[in-house]
């Protein structure tokens, strides 16, 4: 084996983390701003960045998450890695790296993690200039998103829909503690991409046994409050 | 963010190929050779490398698998990838990837792919000095394995007995092409780690709509010959 051809990309951690507004599926991103020729230019990436020397790639992420959005304890589920050379093709992405990074960076192989969390989580950024933010899955078309993380995020969300095929239950992660059955029903079809008939799905609903019915309803709506309910492990 | 923790480690591929023997599951390893202090020591490993500068992932996996074993055209899947600082603690990997590579190697991340294939592929090495042979999962725990090879495999087993729960068609890439019920039943146990009665069994066979019956028996059996299937996608 010849080592010509043999090249250290730099790895790096992307976490693709999605919450539920109660009314579409969100994905967490960062607000990249970039000076081109004096024009500044405005996109969104995924919160990620470069593994250090000494963490493992799981601490990698907790740690990146943490420094870009402020959120702790998230359990985050490595899905894929990505590390095509084509990458960091677009000379916008490169121009960025170096600025922030401080370093040449030639290929970046990434190591994906997917999360599902409540939406009212408080968001904290600790650099100035960063802000991240909730966007809608459904206008990611529009969107300017940085290197391919607009494939990452799509990965990420064929992964969850499978996983939760697999373990419905992960759907609470994405519910507030204390929900309507309308609020799981529209989160099961923006997931499933179904629209549920409601009586059925309230026949569905009686036989999850892992549902608690509350004795509260819902507060300050404007319609007739419904009925609140907890999922029990 | 300052640099002065970044580091550029390789990236690896490794492929976790399993095979049936009619009896047990059996995984495809790379016989490695190391002098040390002039005693030939010899351990095993998965059939894994460096990916090169201009290949993506999926390319450098069926690469690495054809050059190491000969085999080509083979669904390769990734399922992890693993990263720790401590993956390349081991001295004796070291030195082996020193002289193999003829590079100084620190850490190493692997992105690893899982395949099932039959074990009556055609195994052939380019390679001098080296072999590729099955080896009984069962046996795993006397083998000397490199690097973190163990925990792969191990890893690799879990997602493929999850995706064959999922996806239970997949369960005929490791029978050869006419197989018998008996043939059938043993993969199936040997996978889910059950034990299935002889007679249910058979009921739930003749369930399978994807089952063909053939119109030929097994061939050069001491008991008496079963009927042989194929699967029908």
């Amino acid at each position: 084996m010849s080592n010509e051809n043999i090249y250290n990309p730099h790895v790096s951690v992307d976490c693709v983390v999605f919450g539920f507004d109660g009314e579409r599926l969100k994905v967490l991103l960062i607000e990249r701003n970039i000076t081109e020729q004096n024009e500044l230019y405005n996109d969104k990436k995924l919160p990620g960045s470069i593994i250090l020397q000494d963490e493992n790639l799981d601490e990698a992420a907790s740690r990146v998450l943490n420094e870009l959005t402020g959120l702790k304890n998230i359990y985050l589920s490595q899905f894929r890695s990505f590390g095509g050379p084509d990458r960091t093709k677009n000379p916008r992405d490169i121009l960025w790296l170096e600025n922030t990074m401080q370093l040449k960076i030639g290929r970046i192989v990434t190591v994906a993690y997917v999360a599902l969390i409540k939406i009212d989580r408080k968001i904290q950024v600790k650099y100035e200039n960063t802000q991240a933010n909730w966007y809608d899955l459904n206008e990611m078309a529009s969107m300017n998103l940085a290197f391919d993380h607009a494939e990452i995020i799509k990965k990420g969300l064929d992964h969850i829909r499978h996983q939760l095929d697999v373990e419905p239950h992960l759907l609470f992660e994405l519910l507030p503690k204390k929900f309507t059955i309308s609020q799981l029903r529209i989160l099961n079809d923006v997931v499933h991409q179904t629209r549920s008939d409601v009586r059925n799905f309230q026949k569905k609903v009686a036989q999850m046994s892992y549902l608690v019915m509350l004795d509260e309803v819902e507060d300050g709506v404007p319609h007739r409050a419904a009925r609140l309910y907890k999922y029990k492990k």
